[in-house]
């Protein structure tokens, strides 16, 4: 029984067995209400978030709040790398703009390919000729830098403005972990993708 | 939903808001029955499980498997800090008498005080004369110090050898983190508790 809890939270990215067991036998000295909350939460959520069929962001409709919000300006779209991206830019206040969640990155390494993706979905999203300008916040990273390469050429026949977010973060770093007013500001002053590929 | 679901995760030991949302969109991405399978375990385990009325070592059973079975030596009683020890121990199997889980430590700085732990259930297992010897098997900081004094007071009107796990572990090491050779070793050469207490 308690092998059984052990083996599924081990299964968890980044919990290793000693953890695992850790985790489980803090659970055993908590209230049966406590345990059983956590247990649903986690099936509640599972089954009830689903990904927005516009934009791939999490979503309990099948399109999410931020796609269905006629308040916000739809002839801008800002490619992340996932959900995290989108509630770290949300935080900041200083877009107002459309999401595409590409599911990942282009990494070779890890066996992640274009098709992987959800690129083609956003160059149908650019098809409809809404948008006028499509945002890279991808991280500054080599998986990044052939991630945004790849949709650039991608959308290069399109009539649009290919941005890319400013990085006062230092290259290297992930997005999630710049803070706000940094993250806020390199949108702000967002700069075509060709000037920021001269500045290498 | 997504919400509810990191807040319940963030409030395990040692998992923060951020290791609570990355958990939370690792399970977003596998199969329901994967998400199902870990809630049901972890509700299936806090409800099965209890601790042994014995020696307070987890149990599906009143008695657990070690104190109701009849090959172990019933004349010797280890003594140990919580359930993760009568494992670590049991891993050796060098070990063939019977457990005791104090549930803790006396930590006056955590607040825990003899009273918390199962010092005085200990104390009547004596009581029935069919214990010889007690094995001190706490880690060896002050308050495991403090506690295998305490307990060697309250044990000092019986007829009894109370001895302590022989210390090739070096001095301020958490039990469960010594090797299995080192800790069957300091095992099977106890020595009685006044020669080591000599030694300091």
């Amino acid at each position: 029984m308690l092998e059984l809890a052990v083996d599924e939270l081990s299964r968890l990215p980044g919990i290793g067995r000693r953890t695992a067991l850790r985790l489980a036998l803090h659970l055993l000295r908590e209230d049966r209400s406590t345990v059983e909350g956590l247990g649903q939460a986690l099936v509640k959520m599972r089954n009830e978030i689903g990904y927005c069929r516009v934009c791939y962001n999490i979503s309990d409709e099948e399109v999410c709040s931020i796609c269905s919000d006629h308040k916000r300006d739809r002839s801008i779209i800002c490619v992340v790398e996932d959900i995290r991206d989108v509630m770290a830019i949300e935080k900041t206040t200083q877009y107002r703009g459309l999401y595409h969640v590409l599911g990942g990155i282009i990494s070779p390494m890890d066996g992640v390919g274009p098709k992987d993706l959800t690129i083609e979905n956003l160059v149908d999203r650019i098809k409809t000729g809404e948008v006028s300008e499509v945002v890279f916040a991808l991280a500054a990273t080599i998986e990044g830098d052939t991630t945004n390469y790849y949709i650039f050429k991608k959308l290069k026949d399109f009539d649009l403005n290919v941005t890319t977010i400013s990085r006062g973060v230092s290259v290297g770093d992930e997005l999630e972990y710049a803070d706000e007013i940094t993250l806020g500001r390199s949108i702000i002053t967002r700069v075509p993708y060709q000037n920021a590929m001269q500045g290498r």
